[in-house]
């Protein structure tokens, strides 16, 4: 890191920040400048960077303190270069075939989500997505059906081969989603520090959602902490920001995601549903995600959107999700990717 | 609520939503203006508006459906006109006197802590803050002396009698801080909803950090979340949200803040301290929600800054706290408040 | 407009507001719900509508004003169903056909703008932009050659055929601009009215760039600026927003842009080399843009962008430029459109 | 400033940057770090720092590149350590005396002019506000009376003594505001060069608004423009950003207030009646921008809010602006100031 000395600090100032650095461990560069003096500290400690950052911010005379390199190692694509693929089913997220994963918000009966389940298949969805624990923003809105419907899931797996994909909202719900095949860490969650760690304890892949107000240096640090934990299976999912914008659910981000693919090895994906709100404008973005550079998409299917629980403003039909998919093809095809 | 369909929408599809409103228990009253039509609905079942407003929005030639009340109503003004105080140790938050809550940002040793409490007791704040469960975004950093952190806090407490908060990161550890006078729910946490119910079945005081993406609904909902659950010993904490202005960690929200007084009878106090992350801000910004109506404040007082763990860039000296309690107690007087 | 009452307004507060209604030549038609007492308003003098709406929510016990019709008219899609082509050069924006304008940041020299047209043209541009006045946000930095940039433009066209984008920052300059084909308003001076309006008195179409703060209803609002003046000739320009990501230069809105799409026949381009500010990102934004649905493109191209005088991080060599259109003709392809 | 090469940086990749940082004119110090090598880049020509900044990041193998040293040099503390009062009638801004500048949004005819003028001289004002040139959102707003308005302004002077504060929108209505004490440069004109280059040709003091997307670094360029082009007297005025909560019309950031106070010499004050957008938010806002060491306000106060023709909704009326003034007074005095 680098020490940004104030215009007024004396040779007193400096040395004492000099000092400190070499207390912790580190060489300490100084380097008189005409206007400034600059410190640059080499060999520091790990993982303690960033609180000795803090503290020498506090110095008198200090100015700023500029960090040189970055606050993740194992999701980070200097320790990696090549993209580290993850599987599910019958798809390598981050090879060079596309995944799609699809279904409803919530599960809400047999027969919704085995119809769902049917439907996404037959139109090369690779797994099927549905919540059995829902996070809602009112107290009084529908919660999910719990255990009940990831029997539900498993039923609609057993039919179709599909691998299931659902939310897992704390730590004692692990064990009880047993059962799933990819544990997804929800929007909200994504700083759920003990959550990430134990999800990292798992054998499990893990679609790891941006947070909302998430930069992309935030999320990836999230994805750090799953990764430190033991669980390099893990796959990052784009779905919106909070912008001033009010007419999209959230902003979009695909810069942010193209952001995430250079500076990560992990697969990147991106769900157009959540961040549009509005199946009016899922395939637009869906396409756009591609195009961008993605290697997958979550999206929103229900037999019967006007009735869903939750989300049903989002979700596609059955026949909107086939369309969308032989638009998706043909993108994919067109950037030398197969779907 | 009120449905407002589309200019070109026929006879047909204003039947279609108002048979159907009628089917969920509604009376639906059809207005024709000139350019469009508007269905006002009346009666909702309580618990599902939103799901069904969902719905609706989902109709052919829906244009808009627009909510009439609230998504809230334990914590509402609405349903209590006065704002009702909520006692820590001696200060009723919510009445005439304001309430300071002060210490570290992280407990780490036995001397800190108590030379922390030792001096904003007399400085005059009314209880002790200092975490023990630290969420931290990078997986590397200082993540708290958990247990052992509580039982230094306890000796503190004993010494100088000031009850003591800490933030609880999961369900688990309520139990494990059961000597805690006041459970904390951070930012990160604000949505983790089984969380927020599980502090709702307690019957300690919660202060609710607002999410620094969450509007002022959102903050107010999960404060109905806490309030459904049984608890309304809920104080409401603004500490910044994210915008896109870097200069300060967050952009803290003295105007939402003031919206959240109108629209709520909890008490709301403000930490400018995590907002601003620089000690050179932190005062001005004290006394700013003070006088924009804040019921009190949590502020950050290290005994050595420079030597912190955690937060050390915005954590006020013991003199500079003092100094700003001076000011603040000077600013309450002339508001008509006691400080 | 609709009025909803508060919770605790009585029949004579109501009666205030139909009686005012009334005077301003609306019909007001009163709904008394069982929590809620609602105000329809029918028949608003055209114009006037917001500062009446403003009046309303001032009045004693009115909670708030809930607008039915759109701010603006001219360019909304409500009043003409399908996109409104506008030709530059030789092609239509917003038929089947895409249309990229290419070319630097700044006209800079004869050799740097006549290769750059050529390099362009080549590469399958349809217009060739490039800045004579400059807005820059230091005013230390080049601010553009002015008049003789002009003619440098003017020589570049005679040579290559391509039509001249660009920008326009006041009144004064229209006449100055003679010259160009197409006038280009800078997101800085989206909201500068007598601009938009004097920009509406020309023939030329008119490139508006969205503000970086500006929510979709602002950009079409301006834009209902220019119609209104009598210049339908109006292309729409995405090129980000401001959020709190910091990584990209700008968020670009590729969600905005749709919607933009849905509310207005104007046709809508993207500019991804504004919004991301770094040429490794601006592929995948362009190939974005165009799955999402934009109507073109305008992208930054500079024979040698490590000399430029602006904007040289952002800007694509023409190598690389020609490769991006090699990929955005096949994605159109796949999408059914021509490029 | 400081180049951070990338890791895979060679020898030659090193040499290139430092060759061409010497042809520029600067001396390069290379550091060689265990993971990366940064190169220091010493003695600008001023001017071009940031075109250079710019064109170096686009460098093959070069990571980021850090600025040292700050945009702007006449505005900045660093130049000048004592704040620089500037004089609007009676009050020095900036010294010890607070001043209030209060009045209708727009001016709309004699008696209201006159009645306003009368009752914030009443209440304490130092200076009258009003908009004779108006930008509205929307085409069919009202726009403003133009020259008449002046000459009410002008009128309201005389007879109350009141200098008056006008809004300027473009360089030609510099002369025809000949009359006006200070010209006003709106929050959507902040980066509207050459009418900031044009008011800094004047001797007139300036009251620049911050833009509603500004940084505060973009803010102070922006005072820098007018600076540079030979007036110092400059206001600074916080009115508002744009964030993603919508309940107040812009979110006031007292924050960034208190960052511009550190960072110029500049007097800074603040605008709350346009960031809430609703006189009810408006008292609190106003004591909380003093609190935060604001150097003054400008308040809107109308004789009749609900007749406004704009902006109605957050004025304050005489009676509520006399009583905000006593509260406003006693603050003041209990943080050492005067009103």
């Amino acid at each position: 890191m680098i020490i940004v000395m104030a215009a007024e600090a004396t040779e007193e100032d400096i040395q004492r920040v000099s000092d400190r650095l070499k207390q912790w461990g580190y060489e300490a560069h100084i380097s008189q400048g005409v206007e400034r003096t600059l410190i640059g500290a080499v060999g520091a400690p790990e993982g303690e960077k960033e609180s000795i950052a803090d503290q020498l911010s506090r110095f008198p005379m200090v100015d700023r303190v500029v960090p040189i390199l970055k606050a993740y190692k194992l999701v980070s694509r200097e320790s990696h270069t090549e993209t580290t693929p993850v599987r599910i089913g019958e798809v390598e997220f981050g090879g060079p075939r596309l995944g799609v994963i699809a279904g409803p918000c919530a599960v809400e009966s047999e027969q919704q989500i085995l119809q769902a389940a049917r439907a996404v298949k037959e139109a090369g969805a690779c797994a099927l997505r549905g919540g059995v624990y829902k996070p809602r923003s009112s107290p009084y809105s529908f919660q999910g059906l719990g255990p009940e419907g990831l029997k539900l899931m498993v039923a609609a797996r057993e039919e179709t081969g599909l691998p299931i994909v659902t939310e897992v909202m704390n730590t004692q719900q692990i064990e009880l989603l047993e059962e799933a095949d990819v544990l997804q860490i929800g929007a909200r969650n994504m700083q759920h520090y003990d959550l990430l760690r134990a999800v990292g304890q798992t054998d499990k892949p893990v679609l790891l959602k941006r947070g909302f107000a998430a930069t992309v240096q935030d999320w990836l640090r999230a994805a750090e902490y799953i990764a430190s934990a033991g669980n390099l299976r893990v796959i990052m999912c784009e779905r919106g920001i909070r912008s001033f914008e009010t007419q999209t659910r959230f902003t979009m981000d695909l810069g942010g995601m193209a952001v995430a693919k250079l500076e990560t090895h992990l697969p990147v994906i991106a769900d157009p549903s959540h961040a549009m709100g509005d199946h009016k404008l899922v395939p637009q973005m869906a396409l756009a995600a591609i195009a961008a550079g993605a290697d997958g998409l979550i999206i929103e299917v229900h037999p019967h959107p006007d009735q869903a629980l939750s989300d049903g403003p989002q979700s596609l039909t059955p026949a909107r999700f086939q369309r969308l998919m032989t638009n998706l093809r043909a993108v994919a095809h067109a950037l030398g990717r197969e779907l």
